[in-house]
């Protein structure tokens, strides 16, 4: 395994993966989000989909086995290992500044969205959108009449997860920053996250 | 009321919409999926955005009254009647080649992400991506696992919705050219759809 990385409170950073590598993400104190991105580093227009991913998963969540697959619908990634209950959430936005001034804020907060655009800058990168994150450990149930809420995770200090790269590609990961919903614990207290390659 | 426009059965059509103005589409022959997407007429990276509108709404489906939002989380549209039963999809990708491809079809089949951008073409504009679409009438069931299913629409000939321009938009609109499952309805055989002012 090679050295752990950190990933600050509240900040992104981006990982290039190899075809075969694999990316352990850790939440580091349990119940931090981690909104996570993945580029083709052939391509950086391909990119890992939400909205493929759960046609092609006919599952609104992704699971141990699952390949993630783009918005050409080849795999990017395949989630080879979760120790965590598996409530992660594919449907809501990364936070950005037009959600925290929605939320009442009036200076900058940091957000997901710039902490892609940061950290894929920070590696020589550029990021053409902001896809729909895939956001590890957020709790966001949904009910029988398609109704939504924001919950606290359920993940425990420790608990990671294995994604292996399918092509050559980018990885980024943001700790959400978010502290006025409790999206990364009643707390309300962004936290750092790790990661690592093993 | 204007006069009726035709989306033409496996094609896409763009209208210019101001601000205050309200479009209606209609489901002529009852069982077509209408792909839907939004573009502020001033920025298109300013578009109806999926993720952002689940957030917003704490649903998944929208429903009459509801604003539909932009990735900057401003209203673009509001949804202002709807005479179907309201079952709408917001979860699942524009079809497109890679698509068709994966279902096993060797040659070229129309698909709806070809249909937003030759539409926006037709007027002189581009679109910068493809964003998930509101797909108008697409019955996606949500199970309590989170498990997703293809069905066949619940709407009816005639059924129709109606939405007023929050801010000066172009939409565009895709007669979803889907056969090979039954999400146009068990005949797998794609209709034309028409729209209009009101």
């Amino acid at each position: 395994m090679d050295a752990l990385e950190r990933i600050p409170p509240r900040r992104g950073r981006a990982q290039r993966l190899v075809q075969g590598q694999t990316l352990r993400i850790i939440n580091t104190h349990g119940s931090q989000v981690v909104d996570f991105w993945a580029f083709s580093a052939e391509d950086p227009l391909e990119f890992l989909s939400m909205e493929h991913l759960r046609a092609s998963l006919g599952r609104i969540f992704p699971k141990a086995g699952d390949a993630l697959v783009t918005n050409r619908r080849r795999p990017i990634l395949t989630l080879t290992q979760d120790t965590s209950p598996g409530v992660h959430d594919t449907l809501i936005a990364a936070c950005d500044s037009h959600r925290y001034a929605g939320l009442g804020c009036r200076d900058y907060h940091e957000n997901c969205t710039d902490n892609l655009h940061a950290a894929m800058r920070a590696i020589g990168q550029r990021a053409p959108e902001c896809p729909s994150p895939l956001n590890l450990w957020m709790n966001i149930p949904v009910d029988a009449a398609g109704g939504v809420a924001f919950e606290a995770p359920v993940s425990k200090p420790g608990d990671y997860v294995d994604m292996r790269a399918e092509m050559d590609c980018i990885a980024v990961m943001s700790a959400c920053p978010q502290d006025m919903l409790p999206i990364n614990g009643e707390a309300c207290t962004p936290m750092e996250a790790h990661y690592t390659l093993v």
